[in-house]
C-alpha cells in the first residue's frame, strides 16, 4: 500500500476527488451525490479536508489510517453508515477481512461489548453484499 | 514488531502479564498496583482479558492494536488516563511519534476537532515526560 | 419570534402544553400519544420540564433555543427521532432551512463529519416531508 | 433471586453459557448464533467474560446488576438491540416492569430526556412481543 | 431501605429538598450552594425534577436508584465530579461499598475497561475521604 | 453582530486568522501556539477549516454559531477546555452572560442534569476570570 503521490499544481479539491475514489470507491461518490440538495458545500469540505488534506498527508499509510477510522467509528457506537463505508475502504486499501474483524473485536475492552457486537453486525452485512474476490481476507 | 508467541501450557493471567509488560512497561504495572486495594479482581480481569486474550489474538499485530486504540480512545474522549498509557504503548511496540499524532490528528475527522485537540495535548505530555532515545519519532 | 407570555394563574403542565403545541406541533403530540401506555408520567415530565419549564424562560428565544437544540442533537448523533422533531420545530419558530442546514454543518467541527451527515440526511428527510409553503428556507 | 451457585470443577465457558441460559435466554443464544460466521472467538469471549466472569460474581444480585445495565445502556444510547436484550433479561431475572420503566425514565435524568425516550419504546417494543404471563410488571 | 413517604400538602420544591438532603447530603447542599451566584433556577431545577419528581417516586427503591445512577455515571464517563456525589449517595442509602465496586465493574463490559477504571477510582477517593463507620461495605 | 465580509484576494488561511481573533481573541492564538511543537499542520487545519471555511460562511451570525458550539460542547461533555474558550468566545461576538447560561441550562434535557451542570461551572470559572466590563450580561 503506497501514499498517494501529491502533484504539485494539483488543488485540495483535486486531491480530494482521488482519494475518495481510491478509497471508498463507489460508496463515497453515493454520500458525495446524496448531498446535492441539501448541502453541496458539504460535499465539498468532505472532499476537501478529510480526504484532500487528511487522508493524502504522508507520515501514516492508507492502511493503519483505515484502522483508525474503523477503531474510532466502532466505538464511538452512533454512525453505523459511515461505519460500513469504511469497512468496505478498509477492504479496498489492502486490509484482509481478519484483520477488520479483529479491530473491531478489540473495541469491546476500550467502548464495551455492545459497541464491538454491532461494530461485527455491520462487517458481517458489508462482507454478504461483497464478491468473494480479491477484497476476501 | 512480531506478535506475541503462545506459550503451551500457560495461562491466561500468564500470558497477559507478558503482553502488558511487553507492551504498557511501568505506566501498565501502576495502574494494576493502584487496584490492589478498591478491586484486585478488576486488575486479575484486565490483565486476562484485554492483554491475556486480546492483545495476543493473531491476525492483527501490535502496531495496529495500538493504531486502533490511540484512535478509540481520542474519539471517545473521556479516558485521558488511559490515552496516555496507550500513547505510551505505542512507542513501546514500535510507533513513531510521527505515526501517533497522525493518528490523533485524523480524528478530528470522526470525533471533532477539540477530541483530537485534547488528544494532542495528551501525546505533548507523554512525549515531553519521555528522555528522547529509541521511542523518538 | 416572541417569548411566551407567562399566564399568572398556569400550572406548569398547562404553560408546558401551550410551548409544547406551539414549538413541535403535530411530531411533539404523537410522542406524547406514545408514551400513554408505558409511561404516562414520562409524557407529563417532558410537557412540564423541558416545556414548561426552560422554553418558556425569559432569556433566550424560541429562535436561539431550537438552535441549541438542534446543535446538541446532531452532535451527539444518538437521537435521530428527536433531531427531526426539532429540524421541525426550528422551522415552526422561525428557523430558516438554511440556517438549521448551517447549524448542523458546524457540527463537523465539534462532533465530527458523521456526526454532521447524519444530522444532514435527518433534515433532507424532515425537507422532503413537508410540503414547501411558509417554512421554506 | 438468588446468585449462581459456582461449581468447583466448571470451566468459565461451562459457567458462563449457564448463566446467559438464564440471564438471556433465547436472545442470547440468538447473539451467539449470529456470530457463528463472522467472529464465533468473540461469541466465546461474550459467554467468558461478561457471563462468566462478571454475572457470576457474588456480591451483587442478578436484579441488581441487570438494573444496573439497563441503566447504562439507555444512557449510552446507542445499542438498542442490546438494550432490548437486557430489558428482556430484566423480566427473566424478576425485575417488573415498573421496575424497569422506573430506571429508564430515571435516565433522563443523567443523560437527557431523549435517552430516556428511546429507551421507553425500546421497552415498549419488547413487551408488546411478550406474552402477558408471569414476567408482566 | 424504604421509600420517601409523600407528604400531601408538600411542594416539589420541599419534597425535592427533603430528598436530597436524605439521598446526598453535604454533597448535594454544596452543589446546589455553588449554583446560586451562576444559575440559581438551575438549583431550583435540580431539587424539583431529579429529586422531587423521580426519586420521590415509588416503583422503586432507593436503592436500585443509587445502582442505576452510578451505572449510568460511570458508563457516560464524562460526570466524574457527579458520580463521586452518587458514590457516596449508594452509600447513604444502604448500599456496600462492594456493591458499588461491582456496578463499576460490570460497566467494563458495556462501557469498556477505561469507563471501568476511572469508575474505581472515583470510587477509591470517596471511600479514601470517609471514616470507616457505618457505611464501610 | 455582523458577518465577516469575505475579501476577494484572500485565502483561506488568512480569513481563519481573521475570524479566530474576531471569535476566540486571545484563548485561540493560545491553542494555536501550544500546538506549534506537536502538530503545527494541525493549527493550520484548526485556523483554516473551521474559522477560513465554516464561521465565514454566509447564512447563520456569528451569534447563533456561538449559541450553537456552547450547546454542542456542553452536551457531548468531554471537551471542557474548548467549551470555555466557546464560552468567552460567545461574549466576544455579542452574547450576554445571560444568553450563555440560558443554553447550557437547556441542556439538561438533551443531555442530562450532570453535563449542564459541569457547564456552569465551566462558564462561572470563565466569568470569574474576566473584568465585568462590556462583556457583562
Amino acid at each position: 500500500m503506497t501514499q498517494h503521490p501529491q502533484n504539485a499544481g494539483e488543488s485540495r479539491l483535486q486531491r480530494g476527488q482521488r482519494a475518495l475514489a481510491e478509497i471508498d470507491g463507489e460508496a463515497g461518490a453515493k454520500v458525495i451525490a446524496a448531498l446535492a440538495d441539501i448541502a453541496p458545500d458539504f460535499a465539498t469540505y468532505i472532499i476537501e479536508f478529510p480526504f484532500g488534506d487528511i487522508y493524502n498527508r504522508p507520515g501514516l499509510d492508507l492502511r493503519a489510517r483505515e484502522i483508525a477510522t474503523i477503531a474510532a467509528l466502532t466505538a464511538l457506537g452512533n454512525a453505523a453508515p459511515q461505519l460500513k463505508v469504511h469497512i468496505e475502504a478498509g477492504l479496498h486499501v489492502g486490509l484482509t477481512r481478519e484483520e477488520i474483524t479483529e479491530v473491531i473485536m478489540q473495541m469491546a475492552v476500550y467502548a464495551g461489548f455492545p459497541a464491538a457486537l454491532n461494530g461485527l453486525f455491520a462487517a458481517k452485512e458489508v462482507y454478504s453484499h461483497l464478491t468473494d474476490g480479491n477484497t476476501a481476507g
